[in-house]
């Protein structure tokens, strides 16, 4: 943390900057200019102080973080690539890995069948909205409960570890022993009741980037996950708020070099919300791979024109297919090929 | 909605557009120009369907929306003014209403003498966070219950009416019966459940917009908390996400124009946490004053300087009175004084 | 500016950047931390260095600025506010100033009626187009060199002063004796070859804010102004760009603090482009002047439903003049009454 | 474009959108719903109207364009894909470009030595900046007319083909002559003198995005250049600003599909003005490929620790060569090889 005075700054001034940093434990090394005093308070925890406890001084002019504000999820705490498993599934291991199905769940055929389809067309992991989020209240909410029961037993007829989103801590019950990953939604990002749950339920979790947040904001959300006791955060990127219109979010392709430094969670990229739109899946899944995503999390709909929720941005069965031949070849080009299905999904279906 | 069909499209294709609109209960008008076909869905209730129904069909360009996707919060629906009452208190009447205390309740002193200051400098409702949304889980988390309680307590000394932050719908139970109203904050303004708990409790609300929400899905969010039954909701702008880093956040005064002619509800402003630095608070207060809001929520502490939240942004008891001198006086410019301290405050405190 | 090593750089890496720092005239001193490095580079001049210059150094994590980048605009090289005249009006003194007329020039009749009834509402200067940036090259373009020309017959015929605004550096001598002060859109605010002309030229100057430029920037540009010799700059807040749109772009109100702190140029408040919308465009200008703006630039048109340009932001005569009574008792309780109209102009006309 | 009026709009406000309509040639058809009545304006050329003109007129609640605003940069005006050469290389066609070089021109040793190294790495237009458009006054501002002759002198020594940046069109005679391309900066994207100029030259051109600029602003401008006569337009996205600041700007990697979609014109990508910083680039690079883009624009430089300008995200030669291998690959599974170097550019250098 570095702590600026104004020109002119009092000595009693400066000495209350040194006194609060030690009273949190810090050392401090002052710099004195021809111009100002400047304040370098340093430790190893800093990252956790607030810059806010030194800018409220008298006599400070700007408090400048140096430290990143999030711990547990950064690199500088574990150096190592975290791998996190969503049943026997690997991600930020040496395989690129899919979870692929439809935002709602709309019924045992619909789920089913779609589960068969991403399946053959090498995802790994199905996706199946129950409680759903929606702007309006007017809007299809989900089949709820019911949604989880026909999730778990898609899973039992094809193998295919299943994840859905998780909206309210009272639903982590009803939840935890059928699925086997959570995922935060972007609007609940910041929804710390509902990540303290989550993470001490020790779920693996896909947790989605909020659609205002920035990179750090988001890596201090997973350190809510990982203080709750929680170590399998699948970090995803679904595109951010901008001025730009053309798409529903601006997908922040630099986001994931930008986590690949700075964290050792595992990244995956969701090119369908922050499309808005099926004939863009295809151009924002393969920047993906080639960015170094560690995967992708794409809808995709037996039939999208009579979907219940997001039809527009759902791929059909042949869209899909071809676009996994796609990101195959991309993913063998990046050194890390499409997981393979999984010993017990051969098994099973 | 308007439905424009590309060039070329055929007449199956423009027929199904047809039969969706129709199996919607809406009326079609077909516009059969030189180049295209557009197709207008007509209905009074054609607001609350996704334009996704129709973009998603074959042979469509685009799909644009006439009518506003949200109904109970709009002028249209509603075309008078609501008042709301928390307490006393009156926010979309005639007289303008601010509400202020400090971000976190930290003890029975602080509350009390923060009470007793803003009340005898005008303003007539005491906010205090109990359960506080902090973007660090290593950040001081709020006094919980403990803090309540300590509301309720202040409350009956000064004869102030209360207003805190719920986090959870867990909490709903808790806090229902202590409070005189009930704020949802900016990063759970998408929290469904939350909204519609809050909504079903029936108390009135303080509806944060979220940091990345536009004016329409806040009053999207608001039709959550309308829909399950409340109608007391007063609209609270807090600033929005931009590039701009000079500030915490954006204020978007011209939404306070917006809202009033999109929405019957009153609408306040929070000049605190848009600053984010307590001298920028009164430049963003007065604006309000001026710009037509109902009133203001802003944070006040016996000592920023050890707050154990947000003291940067908060104001000291004589900043907060001198800026109480000078949102009077254009308050009254305006022809909405403040509000008088209400006959039940007089008697006691 | 400070400089942080990653952790275990080593002293080869220290030193460069300690050679670098030196090379440029700065001092330097090291905290070395428990686990990092720190350096602090000081000296007076700091504020002009790039911080890429030591972020491209190996060994170097991140580089923060503490020295604003901004210097002949700033309050810590000029404390006291500068007062800028266009023609015989002060913006930043101690009166409020409105700036009015047309988008576009349309024709003498139209000028010069605008400028008659602006005049007698409590407009001081007026302006109007010339030549126009427009968004599509099918637009018009204004009227360009004859519309200088009415813009000057017209200044002769009310006595007001006037500004319109330049797009080509190529344009300056057929307009920089015919007006009393340039504009420099926001679109040109990046635009230095326009920049460093304007500022040659010693003609007062009212700079808009880029529509993506932060205030930082915005002072950077000032500064172009300033070192190419011109001391007469006016900043004008006009909105930036946002998600939101429900306003052309959104009114950074703040931002009339931020600058009021930062730089001793005077700013004034174009609520006309920022709402978009005629109906919106009081709001913000009231806004304005309760934030504490030195003045307001406002389109206003005698027939905005057949204006050639901007239509829809003008206000009628009648708009304006109900707005100037709204504005002129705002200012009064902001300390700083409407200007009175100048003696020169009071005897023409 | 859809006209919606008011609820209980009168016939006489209904009949002046439809004269208004009929004075710029379009016909008119009513769409007289249960509640409200809603225009539709039909004709070719509605793109080029501004929706203004008729949201202007009284009884009008809302008008939707339902054509974009541009028409030469469009696809529906040339449905077939443009192929723009920069001297013998093609973009737009079966290979995919590399333009690599300096930001700014230092010295005739720097350039070549940088010419001849992207050359061997499989660039095939060199790139250098002679005007450089700086934010601050007091930065570097390029070599100017001595650049482009360097620029000149490399191209003869290499054979590589030349793209340099103009910021002014009095610099126009200078350069166009002397380099291959011009280049129009992000910050010039709206300068429209410029460009019209550059337009009526006839040189080929980059035309970078805007910081701001949506995607249909971008188009609008490229239609100033084809409106003026040039039909040799090369887009380059380059990241916009978003609230993001762990890179410089946001790269918007889905406006790649979108141009493709809009747009007949070739489209690269710039990943080191998005990246701001070198260890990002490569992510940007790859991304850019596998999104289907028709060409990248990197910045190398012999010794980006001592660069004048940019350096920190300029990339060594070692780590451009590096890079090129991956983009190689990539763009082989993409199906559009690494443009072979030209026959010219075999025989010289």
């Amino acid at each position: 943390m570095i702590v600026e005075m104004v020109r002119g700054a009092s000595q009693e001034q400066v000495d209350a900057v040194v006194e609060r940093a030690r009273s949190y434990g810090c050392e401090v090394q002052l710099n004195v200019g021809t111009d100002k005093v400047v304040a370098a308070i340093l430790g190893s925890d800093t990252g956790s102080l607030s810059t806010d406890v030194f800018a409220v001084l008298p006599g400070v002019q700007s408090v400048t973080r140096v430290m990143v504000p999030y711990k547990l999820a950064s690199r500088e705490f574990r150096p190592q690539q975290t791998v996190v498993r969503i049943g026997d599934v690997a991600f930020g291991g040496p395989h690129f890995a899919v979870v692929a199905g439809p935002c709602s769940i709309e019924s045992h055929e619909q789920l089913l069948a779609t589960a068969r389809h991403v399946r053959h067309a090498g995802a790994t992991v199905l996706r199946g909205g129950a409680f759903k989020p929606r702007t309006s209240p007017f809007s299809f909410q989900g089949l709820g409960i019911e949604g989880v029961h026909l999730l778990e037993e898609v899973r039992r007829e094809t193998g295919l570890p299943v994840v859905s989103e998780i909206t309210n801590p009272a639903y982590l019950d009803a939840m935890v022993d059928h699925v086997d990953a959570l995922q935060i939604g972007t609007r609940n990002m910041q929804n710390y009741s509902l990540l303290s749950a989550v993470g001490q339920s020790g779920k693996p979790c896909i947790l989605k980037r909020g659609l205002a947040a920035t990179v750090t904001e988001w890596l201090q959300a997973a350190d809510y996950l990982l203080a709750a006791g929680g170590d399998q955060v699948i970090l995803c990127e679904r595109g951010i708020r901008t001025f730009e219109t053309s798409t529903r979010f601006t997908l922040d392709i630099a986001a994931i070099g930008v986590v690949k430094r700075a964290s050792h969670l595992p990244v995956i990229v969701d090119p369908s919300h922050a499309a808005g739109h099926y004939a863009l899946v295809p151009t924002l899944a393969r920047a993906a791979v080639a960015a170094g995503a560690d995967g992708l999390l794409i809808e995709v709909h037996p039939d999208p024109v009579n979907a219940l929720s997001d039809g527009l941005q759902s791929l059909t069965f042949n869209d899909f297919e071809r676009l996994m031949g796609e990101v195959g070849a991309l993913a063998r080009v990046m050194g890390r090929p499409l997981a393979p299905v999984g010993a017990r999904a051969e098994s099973a279906g």
